[in-house]
């Protein structure tokens, strides 16, 4: 197996959830879908809202939690802004991870690195929201 | 290019904002993150709920939506009931779209596949929100 093709291949096998159809929508318009996973939303609303330092704080400790094993996929993300009435701008921090089941979700509740960032961390929120999604 | 390596080519490309640190991700504890895309969430209550109907034509709506150029990836859901307090459990439908940027979900709000969604599926919601989330 030359270089190039095991790198690709490691990459598949890394996202194998997403990329059968991944190749597909690159050659016409099937839905570019994700299946098979579980999806754990969280939007964190910050005690100090404002505070840049306590943003910044929140974020280092999400980089740290992104090292729980059963995430598939993660993006720490903020409000973008979008100025319509639909839309909840009012969160300081969002917090998006995939696992490929509930057992895996249930795993990451109870691992010691989010045990260590809720204890770390949770002075810097006032309210969280989750949302935990699977395939319809 | 041997036809493996050119759909191998033709995946990477179409997720080219995930792949660089998944191919990491297999060899290392890097986290698995999403970069530079916009994430734009929407949770959909149900004017019935309960009704299987209702939540399969609202489905079936999403599907259709799907088709809009500028999507990245998508997941459509439902609440996966894990029975913690700080999970909200109540809507119906969950609609996870991502993009390129903001432009890109700018085009999508008045793309007419999503004008024509609203007019044949907003009758069967009665609460939505939503929340775009950036790169911090």
């Amino acid at each position: 197996m030359k270089k190039q093709s095991r790198r690709s291949f490691l990459a598949t096998a890394s996202y194998s959830a997403l990329l059968p159809l991944a190749a597909a929508n690159s050659l016409d318009t099937k839905p570019k879908g994700m299946k098979n996973i579980f999806i754990h939303h969280v939007y964190f609303w910050m005690k100090n809202p404002g505070n840049a330092a306590d943003v910044e704080k929140l974020v280092e400790g999400l980089r740290h939690l992104s090292k729980v094993k059963t995430i598939k996929t993660l993006h720490i993300g903020k409000p973008a802004g979008t100025p319509r009435e639909v839309v909840d701008n009012s969160y300081g921090v969002s917090w998006m991870v995939t696992f490929k089941n509930k057992a895996d979700q249930d795993s990451y509740q109870v691992d010691p690195i989010h045990l260590k960032f809720i204890e770390d961390c949770s002075h810097l929120w006032s309210k969280v929201i989750v949302y935990d999604s699977i395939d319809v």
